[in-house]
């Protein structure tokens, strides 16, 4: 297990945050939103942050470079219903030669609902671990 | 619209049977399976046909070939529910000389839930249009 | 089949306009966003509609109806990618008693993507057909 | 947290298996697996052991009881492809008066492609946090 970082409860902790709106699609018989739902949450709110650093996940692609999870913890304290707006918090850490981390705050209004922290390397076409690209240690790291 | 092909109700009139078992994860808000979670079930017994005509979907993939889905029609009769076994029938149909057609016929037991027909087009590397290849013709032609 | 509205390719047809953006999930082994996940776009398209006009689906829900979908039909005329802005136009139509339709448009910038028609009808707290709510008839119906 | 189990990589540790096949709709833009379709899998997994086990979630949904997902943790060995054949194995454990977890173990013939715990207690019927039924001790329990 390499997830190091621990998500903070305190919104002002995060360096982002992403608005979205949970979908009926994503709902289940127990009349919230799925588990599994969050994990496309978390991703949307990854590939806005990185739009918002100036490098978008799809230039990250086309460079030849993968970004793949490698591990995901999701922690659910409440949960979500359809139609909420739902606010992601993120802030990145654990920076190595060829991992970092993510740690997530999810919210609606004032309350939590959950935290995540996502683990990624980068992996090039053949799908070999590759070093990280230089401006991720820049912007994540120290 | 190119979709011709009509759904017969009757599970004699089709060509080959996958059965499935719904997921909690395909579960919506009115407790019952979300309607897209339908698109996957066709797919899936598409696969399975191929897989047992001898053409794995894998190899017509790595042939360079992508059979794209051009059109898709569902009629939902009744709903589906989680942990139920589906059986979907398929038949193919409609072939010219760039696309074909699967008509589906979705039960549990002896009671119709649902009836489906998806257009397919073959596309290569590029995405652009491409003819079918020859077995397509052989065996789903006629 | 009781689709019968047929979807304009001109957006000046459409009533309202939705706008979201693909997901990374949503894309297929093709490269593309896969075809299940267009259904999730057009439900949250009229449910942004519902929404902008004054009867948000959650309260439809709380009065005892859900609205369910009786026929799905999409056209694919060329692919979404990962990370593209949609529009989905939508405008109602084809009331009847017990039912009504939506036909929608998607496009990215000036090209269109694909149309779809969804019937849909209500039904209330146990499954059962149920006449449509006035203000169905008197926004929808000619 | 309240993970506190720590998935073994011998499949002999494990309870029970439970097969299943990838699905093309599930495979993303890396043309594998795309990393959330595993919550599913994993869920579809405890479907099957608790039906094996004689307590179907169905039934245990219809006694009331709702069994949430408090917790998931999944970390990714090696990419899961289309079409291919996945053993999902699991044990339960961690029991305490209103939680339990399961591990799982993910193969694909002799080669590990990853590991996940969940962590999972009961809600009643308004979502509140419920003690176990007694059978979720005696055989998950010590």
């Amino acid at each position: 297990m390499r997830k190091s970082l621990e998500p903070s409860h305190d919104p002002a902790a995060y360096a982002f945050a992403h608005r979205l709106r949970t979908r009926f699609a994503e709902t289940d018989a127990m009349g919230i939103i799925h588990h599994a739902a969050y994990l496309a949450y978390l991703e949307e709110a990854r590939v806005a942050y990185l739009r918002d650093l100036g490098h978008p996940y799809g230039e990250v692609r086309t460079g030849g470079l993968d970004i793949a999870v490698l591990e995901v913890f999701v922690r659910y304290h409440r949960p979500l219903h359809f139609d909420e707006e739902v606010e992601v918090r993120l802030m990145a850490g654990g920076v190595t030669r060829t991992t970092f981390q993510i740690a997530y705050l999810l919210t609606v209004g004032d309350e939590m609902r959950a935290n995540a922290v996502t683990v990624h390397g980068c992996v090039d076409g053949r799908g070999r671990a590759a070093r990280l690209p230089l401006w991720v240690g820049e912007i994540f790291g120290g």
